[in-house]
This record gives structure tokens, C-alpha cells and sequence, in this order.
């Protein structure tokens, strides 16, 4: 990849890669324990991460050499019933790949279903590029049909019994130049592993272009949804309204809601619990940005901009005929300054001043 | 990848992927002509993109239905020497993926001078993801051993008399299904093809994300280099030039050179020559914008920014201690207007007000 950092401690939007997939694994709530392998070397910052974004369920496990070591040590801490651990022997195990945060429950819940079946299941894809074999000379031996193949990819479910069996009879050989486990399971347990039709998000972060993709998507994500904030009440005319529906109107593919602010803290938990993470925050009575201080508090105390920067703009409108120069000045050096201090808590604040008086109340 | 538009014709940037691929392929000089197959539906568009960029010795050649008859609709064209066609038989041609805009001369020279000693060639990579075949079932056959096998990328190159003979002599069903010109020359000429084991840079566009992958690879690639243009003489004593030294201390990885725009145009045609999209203007001697509109004049002559955005930062130092707030905000507005403008020209102009009192001379 080019980069110094061990590609599942890239951060993506500030926030280490491995974040995102602990997140994706969490909705799952039938998931009992999250076993997550790393080196001793990251021992330390892997401790951090999952205290700084609050992830649950997570036992370390010092990884080995090769992939398949440390697979076999993450299936060993589960096995094992060792006293004091609080880990225990599940009836089915998920393997993962930390570099591939974009998948979501319904894949998770098809390989599990399989594997109960079947005994192993892992996601496939089509292939992207046709696969050759080179000679030993560098050159075309054969190339494989495409459409008859297909890539592997994560994530895969087994039988705990089968795939913990596979890796304890397996081969030095296996365990040091192995790449799969669906083949472990064949090899050495005679399990056909079903084969489940994944979606395009199941790819893994390789490249350093994974990481700028991988940053657009998240940011797509969460751009799905505005909602406005008005300290009015609904049903009062003001032209903070008629923001509100050219928002509606204008915003294709963008789902706006919106919240009067002054009936309760309790509205902006049920926001963010929904996973909104864009504010349009309309002062209407109060020309001094109290309600925006307000939602800034609230969005500050729910500890949501942890995971994802959360945007806000906050908007004012002013009568330019009645106020100086001076005025809007310093509006405009407020909201900056103000700015300053939020983006250190990974809230991302716009001001917008409205000339009021030339838009008029026919 | 979820989109109407063909792959190739998606904007990056606001430029269709195609003109990139273009644009790369004219950096080798020595390649004689370029063929573009494109159906018949998208032929006018891909004429208007020439024509927009400007792209030489281009020819358009209908496309057929799979892959496969495309490409020999194209070097039929190459072939025939027909009667008012500019084209002629080459000895080599190259064959490459319009979604693959991410390659070096070093690259398609050494498949040339490989096709040229063994009849074909062509770019492979490791595979990122392990290969299996799936059982009528839907479940695991056998997986391949990763190490063993190469993805099949893009440029392969061919002695022009090989691969011909190859797309005469294949059959209906290559034509139909097939999908590696490495393997028709393999199949029906015998010529094994040597690989040549290119960067990850020759990933193809296939799905949303590798749009969002391309655009970010372009942007950090414009963003490289930032020149400095500046209305005093270089020896002038100007809070500017500390603004240029601090630049080139603060700004890692981003090469910075500065000009005085005084001299001549001719240093701004040699600047964008070297490829620079980044310009940080410093108004010293005139407070009304002259210098940045100069430059700008100069820009738009050039017809750069059609091919990239070109990025202007506008910097004007003023004594707020001398200037009424309104004059501050005349600035403002001022910048703000022309900036929309120049939007339109793919110029993205952001102004910067200083307040040069507060910086003192000592």
C-alpha cells in the first residue's frame, strides 16, 4: 500500500479502519463475542481503539506469522474454556477480515445460515480480471474461464467443530502458505463449503485507492440524511419553513427531516440514533446563536461525532438595511471562531447569514 | 455499478473517464494512432469529447456486441488500408481498456518491446483474492493456489499479423463468450505471451467505488504542486514572501515554486506546461484584484483548466485598521461573484483577506 501503518489502522475520516468493521460487526446483535487477532506489537493500539470508540464485546488475541496461525489462535481462545476467560465455545464462528468494513447484516446472517447447513459457506464474487497460470518463463501457460470461476471473499462461517478440526489436522505447509479456509474445511473434513452470491461491498482494502474509496462511501453514507433544526414551532409562518422545503425539494437522493429544537433534548438522541449526522440549525427568534449552542451541546454530550464528523449549519437571518457592516462582521468571525473549537471534537460547523429584508413578507 | 451512463463516459472531475485514458495514451509519442470502438448509440458523444479535449489522431470504429468482435471491428480498421482511411497496418498495437486510465509510458513500452520479441504480451498482477471454482451445486470444487496464478490486466500488446489471425481464424463461441486476446493468440497462433507484472496502478473502473478510487488519485496528483504567483520583484522586502517561505516549510510533499507575474505571460504557459494546478496569487502593490485577474486571463487562454479544475487562492492584504468594515465586505462580495464566473471555466478561485497591520514591520 505504500504507507508505513498496518492498512487496518489507516484512519478513514480520522478513524482507524478496523473502527468501522468492530461497527458493522455490532448491528449484528446475535453476535455473541468478537475475537479480534493483532499483533503483539499493535497489542496496544488496538486496546486504544476499542476504548476511544466504545466497542463492546471484544476479547485480544495475539496473532501468528501467517494468515492461517492466526485464524487457528482466534479459534484456539474460543475453544479453549480456559477459567477466567469469558470467552466460550460457539456453535457457529464467523471469520472476517478486519480491511473490509462494507458488509452488512443480511450476508452475515445468509453465510451463517449455510454453514449451519453445510457445515462452511463463504461469500464469492464474479471475477473482475480473467485468471491466467504463468509458465516458469514468465509466459502464458492457460487462462482460466472466467465466468466459471469466482473470487473468494470474507465473510465465511463455519461449524466451530469443522473448522477448528480442519486447522488442527492441517499441514505446516497449510498453516504457512495457506490462503483459505473453505479449502482447510474440504481438505481435512471433507465439508463442502456452500458458496453465497455476495454484493459488490465485499472487497477488501488492498490498495491505497481502497482508502480513498473506502473514505467517498462512508462519506456518501452518511450524507444520506439532513435534518433541520428550527427553534419555532411548526405550524408558525416564518421563511426558516420555506428553507425547509426547497431543502425538500431541492436535495435529490437526500432523505430531510425535521425537528422543532425547543421541545425537548430527547428529539436530537432520537436523531442521531438514527444515524443522521448532517444539521441545518435555522435561528429564528434568537439572533445570537443560542440555538445553535444549544444542538452543538447536545450533539456534544451523545459522543456521535466519535464516529462519524458530524456537519452543521447553522443559519441566521439578519436585515442587512438595520444592522452595520461591523455587525455582520462579527457574525462571520463568531462562527469561524466558534468553528475552531468544534472541529477538535469532529464537528464540522458552517455559518449562513440571510439578508432578510429582500426576501419580503407578501 | 449502478449508474445509466457507460463506465467510460462517467465524469471524474467533470471530464468522462475516457479523455483520461486518451490523455495518457498520447504521452508516448511514438504511438502512431489511436482506435476507439464505440457503439453506435454513444459514437456522437465520444466525437464531442474529442473535439472538447482536443485529443489527436483519434479514430472511431463501430463497435460490435461483445468484447471480442469489438476488438476485431478495430483491427480490421488498422488492416485495411482502405481508401481515404488515415490509418495504416501497424506492426505492433496495443490493446487497452478505455476504464483503465491509470498507466505509464513505462508500462505499455515494455508489453510493446515484449510483443515485439515474443508476438504477445501482456500487464498481469497477484490476484488479491483467492480463485474458486464452484460445483453445479453451488458449492466449493477446488480453490487455486493464489501464488500460482496472475490476474490478466491491461495494456497487452501484439505483432499486429499475430493477434489478426488469431480474431480470423477463432470461432464464433470466442467471439461470443471469450474474453482474453492473450489466449485466442495462444490458442489459434500458439504464441504464448509473455507477462509483465505491472503497478496496481492498472486496476480497471468497474464498480462505483473505483470512480471514487479514480478521483481521489487524480486530485492528489494535481494537487503536487503549487506555484506561487506574485506582483512584486523577488528581491522586494514583502510580508508575501514570508507567506512564500512558510508555504514551502508548512506544505509536505507538495512541490512549491513561486513566479513574478510582472515579467511576461510566457511564465504561466510554462507553468501549466509543467503541469502545475494550484496557484496561490499574492496582490501586493494593487489592492483591486488586477494581478489575480491577469492571471486569470492567462489561465482561461491557456485551455488547461478543461482538462483539470485549476485551484486560485487570491491573497490581499489590507490594514483593518485603515479599512471600514464595509470595504472589507465589498472584498468579499467582490471575490464571491467572480468566483461563481470562473466556476463555470473550471477555475476554482477562493480569495484570502490579510490583516497586515497586526503583522508590523520590525
Amino acid at each position: 500500500m505504500g504507507v508505513p501503518t498496518p492498512k487496518q489502522f489507516c484512519p478513514v475520516l480520522e478513524r482507524p479502519l478496523i473502527s468501522y468493521t468492530l461497527q458493522a460487526l455490532e448491528r449484528a446483535c446475535w453476535i455473541k463475542d468478537v475475537v479480534v487477532v493483532v499483533t503483539e506489537e499493535n497489542m496496544q493500539a488496538m486496546e486504544n481503539i476499542i476504548q476511544k470508540y466504545k466497542h463492546k464485546s471484544i476479547s485480544l488475541v495475539e496473532a501468528g506469522v501467517t494468515r492461517h496461525r492466526s485464524i487457528f489462535n482466534g479459534l484456539r481462545a474460543l475453544a479453549d474454556n480456559r477459567l477466567n476467560s469469558k470467552l466460550s465455545k460457539p456453535e457457529v464462528v464467523i471469520i472476517h477480515d478486519a480491511v473490509r468494513p462494507f458488509f452488512d447484516e443480511d450476508i452475515l446472517l445468509k453465510v451463517v445460515t449455510a454453514a449451519k447447513e453445510h457445515g462452511a459457506a463463504g461469500a464469492v464474487r464474479p471475477l473482475v480480471s480473467t485468471v491466467i497460470s504463468p509458465s516458469a518463463d514468465g509466459c502464458l501457460d492457460y487462462s482460466l474461464e472466467r465466468a466459471r470461476h469466482r473470487a473468494s471473499e470474507m465473510p465465511q462461517a463455519f461449524l466451530f467443530d469443522v473448522i477448528y478440526e480442519a486447522y488442527q489436522r492441517c499441514s505446516d505447509y497449510d498453516l504457512e502458505f495457506g490462503t483459505e479456509c473453505l479449502q482447510l474445511a474440504l481438505k481435512y473434513c471433507h465439508i463442502k463449503a456452500k458458496l453465497v452470491e455476495g454484493s459488490p461491498d465485499l472487497w477488501k482494502v488492498t490498495y491505497k485507492r481502497d482508502l480513498y474509496a473506502a473514505e467517498s462511501i462512508i462519506k456518501e453514507r452518511i450524507s444520506q440524511e439532513i435534518c433541520i433544526v428550527m427553534d419555532t414551532k411548526e405550524n408558525e409562518e416564518h421563511i426558516g419553513h420555506l428553507l425547509e422545503e426547497i431543502l425538500k425539494t431541492e436535495l435529490n437522493h437526500v432523505q430531510v427531516t425535521s425537528q422543532a429544537l425547543y421541545n425537548a433534548g430527547s428529539d436530537i438522541q432520537q436523531i442521531n440514533l438514527e444515524q443522521c449526522y448532517n444539521f441545518v440549525c435555522v435561528n429564528v427568534k434568537t439572533p445570537d446563536f443560542r440555538e445553535t449552542q444549544k444542538l452543538l451541546s447536545m450533539l456534544e454530550e451523545s459522543n456521535f461525532s466519535l464516529l462519524y464528523p458530524i456537519v452543521v449549519v447553522s443559519v441566521h437571518f439578519l436585515d442587512f438595511k438595520l444592522v452595520s457592516p461591523s455587525q455582520k462582521m462579527e457574525s462571520l468571525m463568531w462562527i469561524r471562531e466558534f468553528a475552531k473549537e468544534m472541529r477538535k471534537r469532529n464537528i464540522l460547523l458552517y455559518g449562513l447569514l440571510i439578508n432578510h429584508s429582500q426576501v419580503g413578507k407578501t
